[in-house]
């Protein structure tokens, strides 16, 4: 029995563009992780075009931009994110985690549990 | 912006079966309210036969069946939802608008607001 959460947030008007989604936010993780846009593309399986313009729109529809990128220096320029990239993602991951408790504990005592051997044997 | 939320509960092993999400939710919710899984189906542009199969795995992967079919009578069996299925809707409706207001509440403040001026000028 496993919980799976997902939520948006579009604008009514256009809502290809202007959306957070798990998709953007999974992207601004990466990110986080990996200081780079080429290598958060190769981990999630899409091309660095995709990548360049989910982040591009995330940046357009936030307060102040999610992911910074710096020019030169040693390293060619490192991407990475701002304070705001960095609350998105934080409290995007707290609120599903906090739905993921609220869901498990109001529907699972009206779902039927199947013993394993049962499962198996079906 | 509006929020948009979704959740699931899937069995980690049967994937496909034994879930529920919101097709299923609302095919429930029309049965309540229309009294017929031939109306519902029609209501939520599916076939009689996807609608009994959702029906049928609903029935048996909860605690008891959500919905029951009284046979014979004046209007020839009339379909019903039980009091698990009248529970189900109303906590996984109650889930829903609680995780969108948590959802405006803490993300909400991270976007930008578009003028409609500017908007309808893009």
């Amino acid at each position: 029995m496993k919980p799976e959460v997902r939520f948006h947030i579009r604008d009514g008007k256009q809502v290809a563009e202007l959306a957070i989604g798990p998709g953007k936010v999974a992207l601004l993780e990466a990110i986080g992780q990996t200081g780079s846009i080429t290598s958060s593309a190769k981990k999630l399986g899409m091309s660095y075009r995709r990548a360049w313009l989910l982040v591009d729109e995330t940046n357009r529809c936030l307060v102040r931009p999610a992911v910074q990128t710096a020019a030169g220096g040693q390293r060619g320029g490192g991407t990475s994110l701002t304070p705001v990239g960095v609350e998105l993602v934080r409290r995007y991951r707290d609120l599903e985690h906090q739905t993921e408790m609220a869901v498990t504990r109001e529907l699972k005592p009206l779902l039927r549990s199947i013993p394993r051997g049962d499962r198996s044997a079906k």
